[in-house]
């Protein structure tokens, strides 16, 4: 095979992923694993790393770009954060050189605001914003769905500012570990075209939701009007759809197209969403955003080797 | 000691307390229990009670009147509930009487709602009310704070409509079970005097609050502004009273006083969220309406046997 350039690699709390490419970004091979940073002490990293690098018969001085919450507090190293407004053509000129490897290892620093409050943080949702300003989206309204969903408004290739919604979080804890697990069955698959799911959706885009004040009435359905286990998922997970909608969209431009970063199951159900509320969206493909991230960084960090 | 002419039991998820009282509700003596609902089978239930009745010397024949979760379906027999609006006066009336038991053991209906929507169900603290009606109270605005607060409207001895609010249990949930548990102590206590127990209150009062889209900041300002644990336990517990008495008020008359029926610490903490909204409150002693409550119904139902 042709000799590949450089390793990247986007290592999350769940899961790494992991690639040779090659100059121009191509890539050679690839690997993924649930060694994620939330299983593996600090010692285990490097490894870890070696390990995926030997089996994709890496050369030994492959220098290795990494992004993600490796670089946190309970990570590999700790990378201290760059500062929103931060500029995401230059992330590379933070990248913290991991001391003590037979290679180069660099890790990307996240990135956190501290003002305009409210704090925030990210590690690994900027080097997908990145990917996607590489590849040309360099203002854009952008939408990360997930355990800890993400938007962010990316203005002239800088992460202006952005903001953390707990909504996955919310839906797991509320499904398998409050009152209502009783009531909603959490591995339910819901589809965005499901009608509890669109109710779901106008009640928590309604003005002056209330989160807390809502969430009772699921097991009194339950109990009172046969509310099914598979119909409160439904309507549970437009719930809080809804409402991160209505908050973000108070802060965002509302004639700007969004930009979905997610899986295909999310991408889905937030379009639908979004489209209850009157916004344009467009999905992107996460994978391929990180990837692009991480291989502009490893050229400005390492330049064009061969 | 006088004979007893009734036994009063209010048998809740955790607890149940037990009083012996005379033909005048007058206390002779009582028991309290972590034998909740929660910890039996359905065939435990008689034992449990006759084991209290009899540490007390109780006589054999006396009649005893339950309300709480006991009558549940989970419980020791699922008791249909009244529909609101319901008469809080008669709820005897509906009193539910267990069967192939040794003496008269009736339990009082919860209460469910279904028009106007949303759904909602109560059990035990129908009594409660019950107990305020009895007292002279028969119009006006309650607060029930808990793990499920309850909020109810009473006029002219009828509950005419109330709801839940998941306060106590999203507080338990985000701070021992979520990411959050990671910046907030769940077993901080928090006084109603500290400024951050005021600054959430006022964040969660704030029109357009979105609870899902604040959560997180808690996560990022331990991280980046040494928010301590303490500190954000105050916010939090601050933040979700704050979202719960906004949620309310737009659903009462804001210049009526609301009574506040719950434990010392979280009237205190609800006096100080309400006194930030502009209500105005009193505090009620819950274990005195409920058995107020229960002895009404008890001489409704057996009438004044002594």
């Amino acid at each position: 095979m042709t000799q590949p350039c450089y390793a990247l690699v986007d290592w999350g709390t769940t899961n790494l992923r992991l690639w040779l490419v090659d100059a121009d970004g191509a890539v050679l091979a690839e690997r993924q694993s649930a060694e994620g940073m939330g299983n593996l002490s600090t010692d285990q990293f490097a490894g870890v790393l070696e390990t995926h690098l030997a089996a994709l018969g890496a050369p030994a001085d492959l220098p290795v770009m990494m992004a993600g919450m490796v670089g946190a507090r309970t990570g590999w190293v700790e990378v201290p954060y760059a500062v929103a407004p931060a500029d995401l053509t230059t992330l590379a000129d933070s990248a913290f050189d991991v001391p003590q490897t037979a290679r180069p290892v660099a890790i990307l620093p996240g990135v956190c605001q501290t003002t305009p409050l409210p704090h925030d943080v990210m590690r690994g949702e900027e080097t997908q914003l990145a990917g996607a300003v590489a590849d040309g989206l360099v203002s854009a309204v952008f939408c990360l769905p997930g355990t800890h969903s993400k938007w962010a408004i990316v203005e002239d290739g800088r992460l202006s500012r952005f903001a953390t919604v707990m909504t996955g979080e919310l839906f797991s804890l509320l499904s398998r570990q409050s009152i209502l697990r009783l009531t909603i069955d959490a591995d339910a698959t819901t589809e965005p075209g499901m009608p509890e799911f669109a109710e779901g959706v106008r009640q928590g885009l309604r003005p002056g939701f209330a989160l807390s004040a809502e969430l009772f009435s699921f097991r009194a359905a339950a109990l009172l009007a046969g509310l099914t286990p598979t119909s409160a998922a439904a309507r549970l997970s437009g719930m809080l759809i809804g409402a991160e909608i209505a908050a973000m969209a108070s802060q965002i431009d509302n004639n700007a197209t969004i930009y979905i970063v997610g899986s295909d199951r999310l991408t889905a159900l937030y379009r639908a969403g979004l489209s209850h509320a009157g916004l344009a969206c467009e999905a992107l493909d996460g994978a391929s955003l990180v990837r692009k991230g991480l291989f502009a960084a490893a050229r400005l960090k390492y330049g064009r080797k061969n």
